[in-house]
């Protein structure tokens, strides 16, 4: 895997990405259009972040369920906004069976519409709400231009689906999943997020309001690294989800949905890799550390892998994800430089000195070369490995914390707006204007972000036209 | 759910069914032809099945990894006993991102085709090998008729597609994997089933073998509930995976795959269901006992509740998967039926006199009425439950067996044959010709199901054409 040398991020930062991908093994090229193959490495990766995910779902009184893959083509009409949006992206079964279908069917580009259809047979009464469904799976979205795990045609996700009696109720969904996104962006993929609500032009095709979280790549570019969205009762109208109050008045539920996807593993990969390869978290990394036993011939191999045996099985037993590498095909430089483009958080070699010292050598993937390399002790080595998997941790949040919002620029005028974009991400006072929007996104190619709950207490004026402006919103060029 | 009457199954076992998916809240016909829905109760079952599979396919070295759900229609070509085995059955996308695509692709039907593709580019050396993945997901067939779970347009599996560098480690993967889906079903399904090789006419598509597991469902009807098949090298010759051997040969890989779906839900209902509704064996049952308070006023109500909550709050310390029943806009009777009709395995009824009393009625789910009723202290109710489900479990898988057993026939001869196909199972002699099995087929509507690996030490003569025969075949009506 690690043959061949990594282009550096200086040198062509897509291309690097596009190699690390690969040479990471954590996805291959499909042979079908703008298809991956999530390989299993990256699959273990993104099981993961679904489990850490599904649980704090299922604690907030969700549930899961499967809708089907295929959606009647009159679905999408029946909500205005929804099948502007979609209806160019869709992918399209004319034939089953061997015959012409009376109807096409798409293949789901998201789920609100065949969702709506069920719940409104499943509402009638307010005793019936709310529902609190997830569905794990893929859609399918006829991009043109794709990369592995930022933009391909197919892509995995959860789709949260919810159904409410009150706005208030359907609000606090909205805001709640958006919390919970934010907690595992920080705590378990160390990214840095910033939550806010979108503009009315970046807004999910049918959205009363959509809410993001948005992270800053290594790049400086912004990624959009999950969304919740509150319908009001637009998809309730399009799709008849009704009930009787607890007045016996027949009313419209209040909707919401929200999504994180693969594309989280892009942004880890953008946000920690180094130029030696990926750099993982700890908490989601699949290995959290790799045994690299050192010898030179069949006497050396013997002492080396009795303690190198006997290691494993205490790391083990502590619960860290180990591997042990012992293919005797490959040298160790090379072992180091695979678990390195793997992103492996920590690595133990033992060598037979170390035997003799009764030590190991522990190296940080987060701190390449001489800096992260420490010799520690054999005895006590599990909670060694496991106190510097929460440092590594902390520290790569730390990192890309510091990193961001070193990258944040508050430029004086539109000027130096439209410039601080080409390399960093604009804090700025915005009158809210479809006209101020378009004109930066014409000038300097950057697209709001989001306008973040975390408001200065202050007001100020539009960067643009200069016209009174209550809230900041961020500008960045984005994926 | 529970208001109307479920239909016995002596009057109409069909329509029994059809109408017990839908009262137990499993799943929901979809608005596309063919499909379902899975309610979050019957995903809450499937996930506890797929869990468990799972955790033994890690245990036993396999890996999850993900490939594309469209598949180019070049692909099922290039297998000739593939296409015309699925080629009838394929949903075909003929357009994406509004164009017509230069090649059609299909919603895999199953995925060889495509992982074959992949494995081609990964595989190079005997070090490759083997490659032992699992997709976990959905696929498409067009049925003709459907049933809920038993047989849809689009069903949930998994997928194991394993190479392989030589034909005795492919043909161990095979028997492997069957005795892990027979130690899903005695362990945790309840259900008793046969293990043995298919016919040449009832192989898999492409297979050199094909070996199932078959299961007696009430009416005597057999269901094929899982498979694992060895395709010799016919997918790596048609895909070319082919590999340097030890020797520094060329040589093709040797491949199995294998399923479970979401039809072994069907079978769980078809042998363990009453006219009462489901009943669901404890170890995968979403919910295995649900708290029902019962009271007349708001006295007691108060006496009961407080009792119940500290019940409540026990049985789950102790690790069981429970409701409270406390809804106050149905009566205790509606709330037993309900708890029924969904396969509830234990249901705990405490009122004003068991909180004097300090005891709490336990009923059996298994043993409907006056039988399965028990009143228990509230000490010691948490091992009681458990101990009960315990019970509740074992008695399912014995019921069961026996069930099978005593509709398993040995006739005399053909004509007898005949006659107790029509209701219940033959094992019997058989010369293994397409003949022999043809002429049952026709004459009394049952195919072999297959040839088990516990055979009789004895040989004998085959029971349609009277030649010398080595190995009994089970002949059966099937789903």
């Amino acid at each position: 895997m690690a043959e061949d040398k990594l282009t550096t991020r200086a040198e062509d930062f897509s291309e690097w990405y596009n190699q690390l991908v690969i040479k990471s093994d954590l996805a291959d090229y499909a042979p079908v259009r703008g298809c991956m193959v999530v390989k299993p490495y990256g699959w273990a990766l993104w099981e993961n972040i679904t489990s850490w995910l599904d649980k704090e779902f299922k604690a907030t009184g969700h549930v899961n369920a499967a809708f089907p893959t295929l959606i009647p083509m009159s679905f999408f009409e029946k909500e205005k906004d929804h099948v502007e949006g979609f209806a160019p992206e869709l992918a399209v079964v004319t034939h089953g069976g061997g015959v012409e279908l009376e109807e096409k069917l798409a293949v789901r580009p998201t789920s609100e519409t065949i969702i709506g259809h069920m719940y409104s047979k499943w509402v009638k009464s307010w005793r019936d709400l709310p529902i609190l469904i997830v569905q794990w799976g893929s859609v399918l979205r006829w991009e043109l231009r794709t990369k592995l795990f930022l933009r391909t045609a197919e892509f995995y996700w959860h789709e949260g689906h919810t159904a409410h009696s009150s706005a208030e109720e359907a609000k606090e969904e909205m805001y709640r999943i958006l919390d919970i996104y934010e907690r595992f962006c920080l705590e378990e993929a160390a990214l840095p997020i910033i939550k806010g609500t979108k503009s009315e032009t970046e807004r999910f095709a049918g959205a009363h309001t959509t809410t993001s979280i948005e992270a800053m790549m290594w790049d400086k570019r912004a990624l959009q690294s999950g969304t919740s969205h509150y319908f009001s009762t637009n998809f309730a109208k399009a799709f008849e989800i009704q009930f009787l109050n607890k007045d016996n008045v027949l009313q419209y539920a209040e909707t919401t949905s929200w999504a994180i996807s693969s594309r989280i593993i892009g942004a880890m990969i953008m946000v920690h890799g180094d130029d030696q390869g990926l750099v993982l978290p700890p908490r989601l990394a699949p290995v959290q550390a790799v045994l690299v036993p050192i010898y030179k011939n069949d006497a050396e191999k013997a002492k080396v892998m009795e303690v190198a045996d006997r290691i494993f099985m205490e790391l083990k037993a502590a619960g860290i994800r180990l591997k042990m590498d012992d293919r005797d095909n490959v040298s160790s430089g090379f072992k180091f430089n695979d678990w390195e483009m793997r992103g492996v958080p920590v690595r133990v070699e033992i060598g037979p000195k170390d035997v003799e010292k009764g030590s190991v050598a522990l190296a940080r993937r987060d701190k390449p070369g001489r800096e992260g390399k420490t010799f520690v002790p054999q005895a006590g080595l599990d909670s060694a490995v496991s106190g510097l998997l929460v440092e590594i941790q902390d520290s790569l949040l730390k990192r890309a914390t510091e990193y961001r919002d070193a990258n944040i620029h508050d430029p004086k005028d539109y000027e130096e707006l439209k410039k601080v974009v080409q390399d960093g991400w604009a804090f700025s006072y915005w009158c809210e204007s479809r006209e101020c929007e378009t004109k930066v996104k014409e000038d300097a190619k950057a697209t709001t972000r989001n306008i973040p709950f975390n408001q200065p207490e202050t007001e100020g004026t539009c960067i643009v036209c200069g016209k009174p402006s209550k809230r900041k919103v961020y500008f960045a060029k984005s994926y």
